[in-house]
């Protein structure tokens, strides 16, 4: 672990110039907007080791697809999330020498992401070869108002002589996927179009035709007075710039302003995309940095108010929670339904899809909680819209009937291909079940299950009655081959998490037919007739529902993870030798497979989603005895032990799981960071608090509380969006301050009892 | 399945010229040396479809890994079989039109591959655009004798024109395997020199600096008489010819004779490389054609009078049987302990590596019986020799001691890369050990295991004793996470298979310890320092053996393939709908995996080795229980089937399985001879007939017969050389005929009486 940024409650701050991490600190201090994102790269030239990388969401490039040996069932792609046009980059070049941070030398360098107000501010001094000195701070914003609009005011002042600045604001298309399967290109030049005022860049995927247009503006300001300097334009292929050179005074400070606006063939035309840019380029432009920023501004604060988490007596863990809360609301905002959380959000482009089971079981808790009901129904029906290709997945894998949903995907197709995981992670259908559960379950929106939730349950169900078979020796249902949650197994035989989430399925769409027969007769008869079915077929789903199997150990009174387990050598992590750690780097894979040692929370994950279906004394059976042996190798799977431990009174044991999620990123745990940000663990990390610190539950549409105080905290509060109200909850260690911050008064339990926090008032609970 | 080869004894015949299978013909068609290999390409230009191939047995290229997911413990690379130099190639121009039958109108096109005498022969009569007819006959051979040389004899006769006729004779080193990983070229130059006498070119590869050199003569001969005229010398890139322009008359033969000699670094040194070329071919340019092709042919009359299978009326299977025995002793001759036997052999380049358990499982009991003892003995100093290799790679998958042989190699190392079977189908080092077994039994050279034979016994065992564990619940040993020879089962616990060899593995060693400390008490000694062996280690491999956990169904009395087989759905072959078959083909992997459908003989393969340790009436309940379920998709298996077939009594089943590997090839069966034959189940074939059909076993030291007369043959006879004896076996109807054709007198048994076949006589056994 290594501490590469100061500590600040609201600020990432890197201070001095480390090339050597200067990935991670690219990936940490990323912008994004929902709809395009930006890695903290350097507007001027660096000829050091960096990832370039500007992202547009939904626009992705279909890599053909690498393996060593090829298994029927495969797809033909994976689908990569595509790095795109450069708009950020300005050169400057002093005196006829290039400022490049990897040849000058840099003093009081800074980096700062301002989480407050989303921004990124870069400061330094750099003396160049030639002896000039120059101070730089660069400011830039994605904006949150409007969503194709960036923005970068860059200052530089020379500090030890007059001369000639030469500043170069460009457009540069011709960027390469670092992971591109086949070291291929994807992006062809449609158009360019260069001028002194607005020039822009048309571009087009070799593949889906996908077009983006970015298109820039600027101007330059010298003492707070416009410059009217000669502009210059130069073309080269799949790029264009414009050149203003400038005399400098000594100590006079040249502010240059640069706009740009990216727009795509997803939202207009590809005829109109050249026009659809400059009109809102111009409009950015006319607008100005400052009152640009003041609205991107004033939407933060609206997200804070409605997500923010403070902990008092924590600084680091403050930084922490705020980090994470603002990445992931830099990532997806619920707009457009057309979109995910990709694993790396708009930090990087490793592992490419935009869609995980993530998304339903870690990322669907945080969205219900700290935003308006219609982004976790967005998410939800993201799903609905790819059931179809859902089917066709199911159908390539030789399933007569139902749907499974991919495990990587972009636009609903599977592009995974890796067979213990494409084929056999099928519990993913299960979570994606389940997240309807918990979507009507915490908004009470039962409509959306006759609109769009019944038929992704049934054809889910549809696919677990397949997918299990009758096995006469057991005189029960089975499920042969499949990789749970836990990816340090694959192949398994009865997965006790995924028979258990698949009879779960089974056992809520026949609840939900109960549900739409009483309720909305009509619907339900047009459902029943659209998706033809029949009591033969639900009859079938309850003997599943009745007759699955569950391994189990009878000795120890535990859920078995899968069948056999308790064969292997049972071994504690506790006994693991530091130098093993983690498994995943020092072990071979046949090792792993064989250990007894669990990646992520598998059964406990189960225990966690069906939570209310067993007693706590079962919940802590299986707790005492999967934790010892869980390495956590995943970011996904603390949280879920955090809420667990939180659950059963093990203080310790949730505030150890929390930190070793909180600060993941900040502090590069797994040393991968420079690929980017685990986006969707952080939602975890979130879970963690709320879930788990707070308690928080919704149990027959109450909110429950229950919560402590962990670690060296003092207190802590979350924000919680529930069915129109908006509550602060505030707990410190001699009382619970629920403080209702809407015109609705709302019932709630806390500690077990029922409490009334009315609108637009405080409710105190003494401990 | 293809008839493309017309049925004949001795020979393979294409006849008319199909370009869309010539690559099938190309693989079948080849000769080999065992020194090197070549594809049947045509020496004149060929512009249509082919995959031209020459081959150097050992010379490999370290082709960078590909996978789509990188798992710890995959090796950093695959050896490809180097396709190298062409060193046939004659260009042949007719008044300034190239000769190419793509572009030719052919007639009365022949390709034949004698395999009595071991030499290709094509001819054809070709229309060139210009008018231009001309007849021409091509014979080659790679000579049996001098290893490293190659003849051509290539005849040309102007049918309807008398003109110019203008010949390239080339050697090109410019060549590429279809395969490369990252479609890289494997070859530099080195050195080319070109004269008017000899040429040659010199070449070593990117990586681990094979070098090798091919040098080329040649003499024209029109009418009987050499042609002297002007030589011309043209050298490019990696290239080097000669040119000929000779004046042809209508009617007149013109007969290009070329030699060439390949020589590597493997046997020479590099710097002397192109002197022995030349030193080689010149010896064999002063011998010539004719007698170079006479000493060859005595040569293959000696391996034909060992190996040979005779069978009476049944033209197809007597062609079938002995296209197998010819690409066979094509291979490998057992010269070189080096080398070993490709699963391609030298026809084609696909999959790569030269060393697969097919080795020890199925070439070592055919060069056993049709080979001096040295040939197999050689086969298994391979292994020793690559012990120290296995032991690197055991401790590469973190055991802290043993021996894991690698699933794919060229030189000791693993370079497969597929987690499911490279570190999961340990069950080959099994196979090691019962070849050592095999060979003892079958030649009494027990001063082997002191020699060589016990040290990899001993760390096989050792691998075995760390690869299982205790599991108490079961309160016996059990064996995680393998991949059986059915490979359509993956990462299962308690492989019968696996489990059974392992414990025969350990059985067998503790036997030779016995044995060696009673027979070899110093060897012994030294051996026992050299390996530290103790007997707290043989206590523990003993306890194993006792106490190894095998998967049984009580019900069926039967072995399971793996724990958990009988919870499958069990469904039969013969239920599965023609459509569906090859399952290969038609499912997903996730099917398949799931099914209960065999690839090969997987507990069967175990009852077979391991037969006399299983009454008849067990493996008998076996055989009818795993043969309905098996496909046969691997070429390895049915051979295993039709010998316990026949052992049982199920004639038409054995031949019925037997039908399935005999014309593998001939007939591509398998729809992918294109990429060359499937040399190591050629063997397989062979042991149907004569381990199958003719029931031969070895008990105690002595030749066990047992034979009949499968399908509509009237009778067959087979040779089997056995401990300084050379049998031919030929069973009738009437009777069984043994003719001892060397001069020791043999005790055998025949249909389970026993007999003395007198040296040089005849023993007729009346059925």
């Amino acid at each position: 672990m290594k501490q590469c940024f100061k500590i600040d409650e609201w600020l990432v701050i890197e201070e001095g110039f480390n090339p050597n991490e200067n990935r991670v600190a690219e990936s940490i201090c990323s912008l994004g907007n929902g709809h395009m994102g930006q890695r903290a790269n350097f507007e001027e030239t660096y000829s050091g080791d960096s990832l370039q990388g500007s992202y547009l969401a939904g626009v992705y490039y279909p890599d053909k697809t690498r393996v060593g040996w090829w298994k029927n069932g495969y797809p033909e792609y994976f689908a990569k999330v595509l790095n795109s046009t450069n708009w950020i980059g300005i050169n400057i070049e002093i005196n006829g020498e290039t400022l490049d941070l990897a040849k000058a030398e840099v003093k009081d360098f800074k980096r700062i992401l301002n989480m407050k107000e989303a921004y990124l501010e870069r400061s330094f001094t750099a003396v160049l070869a030639n002896g000039n000195e120059v101070k730089v701070n660069a400011k830039r914003f994605l904006s949150s108002v409007y969503k194709e609009v960036g923005a970068i005011k860059y200052s530089i002042t020379p500090v030890n002589f007059s001369g000639e600045l030469k500043i170069t604001p460009y457009l540069d298309g011709d960027i390469m996927n670092e992971d591109s399967n086949y070291d291929e290109k994807f992006w062809d030049e449609v158009k360019i179009s260069a001028s002194k005022d607005i020039s822009s860049l048309v571009m087009k995927t070799k593949k889906l035709d996908f077009h983006i247009c970015s298109a820039m503006k600027f101007n330059i300001v010298n003492n707070g007075a416009g410059i009217s300097a000669e502009i210059e334009t130069n073309v080269k292929e799949k790029y264009v710039s414009n050149i203003v050179t400038v005399n400098a005074a000594q100590g006079e400070e040249i502010v240059i302003y640069k706009y740009a606006a990216n727009v795509t063939s997803r939202d207009y035309e590809k005829e109109e995309l050249e026009q659809k840019a400059v009109e809102i380029l111009s409009k950015a432009y006319e607008t100005g940095f400052d009152k640009l920023f003041e609205a991107h501004k004033k939407a933060w604060e609206v997200k804070w108010k409605e997500s923010d988490i403070v902990i008092e007596g924590d600084a680091e863990a403050q930084q922490g929670i705020r980090f994470n809360i603002f990445q992931l609301n830099q990532t997806y905002t619920g707009e457009d339904e057309r979109l995910n959380i990709g694993p790396k959000g708009f930090t990087g482009e490793k592992y490419g899809g935009s869609t995980y089971w993530d998304t339903e079981a870690y990322c669907i808790p945080f969205y219900l909680s700290t935003s308006e009901e219609k982004v976790a129904r967005n998410l939800l029906v993201y799903r609905y819209k790819q059931l179809e290709k859902a089917k066709e997945n199911a159908r390539k894998l030789g399933f007569k009937k139902g749907a499974l949903y991919p495990m990587v995907t972009m636009n609903g197709e599977e592009c995974h291909n890796e067979w213990e995981i494409t084929f056999e992670e099928i519990h993913r259908n299960g979570a994606i079940a389940y997240a309807i559960y918990n979507y009507v379950n915490y908004t009470g929106d039962k409509a959306y299950l006759g609109q769009y939730g019944f038929e992704v349950l049934a054809e889910i169900s549809r696919f677990w009655e397949e997918r299990v078979h009758f096995a006469p020796r057991k005189g029960k249902y089975v499920m042969h081959g499949v990789t749970g949650p836990n990816e340090y197994e694959n192949n398994v035989n009865n997965n006790w998490y995924t028979n258990r989430m698949a009879a779960w399925t089974l056992e809520y769409t026949l609840e939900v037919i109960d549900y739409l027969k009483a309720n909305e007769p009509e619907s339900y008869k047009k459902l029943e007739a659209k998706l033809q079915i029949n009591a033969e077929e639900t009859a079938k789903w309850r003997d599943i529902v009745d007759n699955m199997f569950y391994p189990v150990d009878e000795e120890l009174g535990i859920f078995l993870q899968q069948e056999g387990y308790m064969d292997k050598e049972q071994i504690l992590v506790s006994e693991l030798a530091p130098a093993d750690r983690p498994l995943n780097q020092k072990w071979s894979w046949d090792r792993i497979l064989r250990s007894c040692f669990i990646k992520q929370a598998d059964v406990l994950q189960g225990l966690y989603f069906l939570e209310d279906k067993f007693d706590e004394a079962t919940i802590r059976r299986n707790f005492n005895f999967y934790e010892p042996r869980t390495v956590h190798e995943s970011s996904l799977s603390p949280c879920v032990h955090a809420i667990l431990a939180s659950k059963l009174g093990m203080q310790d044991k949730a505030y150890e799981m929390y930190l070793r999620t909180s600060r993941l990123d900040l502090d590069n745990y797994n040393n991968d960071t420079e690929d980017g940000c685990h986006t969707t663990s952080m939602a975890g990390t979130w879970m963690s608090v709320v879930q788990g610190f707070g308690g928080m539950r919704v149990r027959d549409g109450k909110l429950h509380f229950n919560p402590f105080i962990p670690g060296h905290w003092t207190s802590f509060s979350f924000k919680v969006m529930f069915r129109d109200a908006l509550l602060k909850v505030t707990a410190a260690k001699e009382s619970i301050v629920i403080s209702n911050e809407s015109y609705k008064d709302l019932t709630l339990v806390v500690n077990g009892k029922e409490y009334t926090a009315k609108a637009n008032s405080q409710l105190t609970i003494n401990n």
